[in-house]
C-alpha cells in the first residue's frame, strides 16, 4: 500500500539525514540545516528507493541517494523561500529558515544542504565508484543552471515579464524547476544498477508535469492548513499557471492523462513497479 | 617564474570555465554565472595544477579540477557579497552580481556555480572513477557545513558577538572560511594520483593561514584600486583580525614564519615543488 510505503520511506530517509546532520559542527548553522531537512512528502526519496528496487537494489544500499535528493530539494526550498525569491514565511506548516533565523543563515544552510547532497551521492554504500560518479553527474545536471536552477530563474523572470507565460513556457519552466529533480530521482535506481533509464525517464517526465499541475490546482482548491503553505498566491499575483491556461477541469483531465502516460511507461517492469504506479495516482489525488 | 606560471593558469582555467558556462541555456542566469567566474588570482587553480604536476599529472588532465575549485570559490564570493552577508558592492574591481543584476540572480548564480563545481569534478578527463569520487567527497567536506560554509557562519556570528573574537577563534574561523578550500586545492593533485596528501595538507594549512593574515594586512595597508574591493572595512567595523591581535608587524612576522613552515612541508617533493614554494612567497608579498 502506497501510504504505508511512503511512511516507511519518510522514517528511513529522515534517519539518514539526521545522522548526516549530526556529524556537522554544532551551532545555529547545523540547527538550521537540520530544521530545513525535516518533514515533507519525501516523494523524491520514494522514487529513488522504488526505482532502485526494480533492479534488486535494497533500501539500505540506495538510502544515501534518497537522502541526497531530499537534501538537494531542501536546499532549493530554503533559497526559494527567501525574500528576494518567492518570499514565503511558511513551509511545511512551519516558519521558513530566514524567518526563524535570518537571511544569512538561510543562504548558508541552503548552500550547505546542496553540498551535503553531493557528498551523500559519494557514499560507498551506493556501490561501485563508476555508478556514484554517474549519480553525482546526473544530480548536477538535474539541479544546476540547465535544470532546477534554470527553471527557478525562469520563474523569477516571469514575475516581471510584460506578458503572462504561454503554456509552452510554463511547461519548460516546470521541466526545470520541479521536473528535473523528479526525473533524477526516478532514474537514480537505473543509474545505480547501470541499467537503461529510458522507461523511468518517460515515467518521470509525465509524473513531474502532473505533479506541477496538481500543485497549481492545490493553490486554487487547497486548504492552507493541510498544504502547509500559503494558497491562492498565484491568482493573487496574476501568475499564469496550468489552471489559468486550461481551467480547473482542463487541468485535472490533463493531469489524469499524464498519470495514464506515466503508468504506461512502467510496463517493462511489470508487477515490480506497482508502488511507482500507486505513487503516480497519489500525486494527483493528494491534498497537500 | 611564478607570475608567468600564474598567468598561464589564469588563461587555461578561464577557458575551461568559459566552455562550461557556454554549454548552459542562454539568459541572465548564464550571463551572471559567466560574469562571476571571471578574473581573480586563480591561486586555488594553480594549487590544483601544481600539486597534480608533482605526481606527473598533466595540466590537461587536472584542468577540470582546477576549474571546479574556482567555480566553488566564485559561488562563495557571490553569496558572501550579498546584502544579508558581507554586503559588498565591489569585487575584483567590478560591481558584485547582486548589484549588476539583483539578489535573486545572485542566489541562483551562486547555487549554480556550486553545482557546476561538483559536475566538473566528475569529468572523465580527471581519471579513474575512484579518484573522481574521492575528489567530489573532498570538495564537499572542504566547502560544506564543516568547512567553508562553517567558517562563513562563524564570521557572520562574530559580527553580532558580545566580545571580539580571540586569536584562537579567528584561527578556527579562517581554517573554515578560506583554509578548507585552499587545502582541498593543494591536496587535489595527491587525490587524483591516489598518493598520500599529508605533506600537501601541511603546506596548505600554513599557506592558508598566511593567506588570511596577508588579507587582513591588505585591509589595513592595501590600495582599494589594486585590491579591487573596499579596504579598511575591518577596522571600521571594529572587527577582530590577525592584525588587531598581533599588530601589523606581529602579523607580518607570523605570516613569514608560516611561509617558512609551508616551504619545509614541501621537502619530500624536492625541486619539483619550486612553483609551490614560489606561490607561498607570493601570498605574503602580493598587493591585491
Amino acid at each position: 500500500m502506497f501510504p504505508e510505503r511512503l511512511s516507511e520511506v519518510q522514517i528511513a530517509v529522515q534517519h539518514a539525514l539526521d545522522q548526516a546532520v549530526a556529524r556537522l559542527p554544532a551551532g545555529d548553522l547545523r540547527d538550521a540545516i537540520g530544521y530545513a531537512a525535516q518533514g515533507g512528502k519525501r516523494l523524491r526519496a520514494f522514487l529513488v528507493l522504488e526505482s532502485a528496487a526494480l533492479f534488486g537494489i535494497s533500501q539500505a544500499q540506495a538510502l544515501p541517494a534518497a537522502a541526497a535528493v531530499e537534501a538537494l530539494h531542501a536546499y532549493s526550498l530554503v533559497h526559494d523561500d527567501m525574500p528576494c525569491m518567492d518570499d514565503d514565511d511558511l513551509r511545511r506548516g512551519q516558519p521558513t529558515v530566514h524567518v526563524k533565523w535570518d537571511e544569512a543563515t538561510a543562504v548558508l544552510a541552503g548552500d550547505a544542504l546542496q553540498t551535503l547532497a553531493f557528498e551523500l551521492c559519494c557514499d560507498p554504500t551506493l556501490g561501485p565508484a563508476e555508478r556514484r560518479v554517474a549519480l553525482v553527474t546526473a544530480l548536477a545536471q538535474a539541479s544546476g543552471a540547465a535544470g532546477m536552477v534554470y527553471g527557478q530563474a525562469l520563474d523569477i523572470a516571469a514575475e516581471t515579464a510584460a506578458a503572462p507565460l504561454t503554456l509552452d513556457e510554463i511547461t519548460r519552466l516546470q521541466a526545470g524547476k520541479t521536473g528535473a529533480l523528479i526525473s533524477f530521482a526516478a532514474e537514480a535506481g537505473a543509474i545505480l544498477a547501470g541499467a537503461d533509464p529510458a522507461p523511468l525517464a518517460a515515467y518521470a517526465r509525465a509524473l513531474g508535469l502532473a505533479f506541477q499541475i496538481a500543485d497549481d490546482i492545490l493553490d486554487v482548491e487547497g486548504d492552507a492548513a493541510l498544504v502547509g503553505k500559503q494558497v491562492g498566491k498565484d491568482a493573487q499575483a496574476g501568475k499564469a499557471t496550468f489552471v489559468s491556461h486550461l481551467g480547473l477541469e482542463g487541468a485535472k483531465s490533463r493531469a489524469a492523462a499524464l498519470i495514464d502516460e506515466a503508468e504506461t511507461a512502467l510496463a517493462p517492469y511489470g508487477a515490480k513497479a506497482q508502488n511507482l504506479r500507486d505513487a503516480a495516482r497519489f500525486v494527483i489525488s493528494r491534498d497537500k
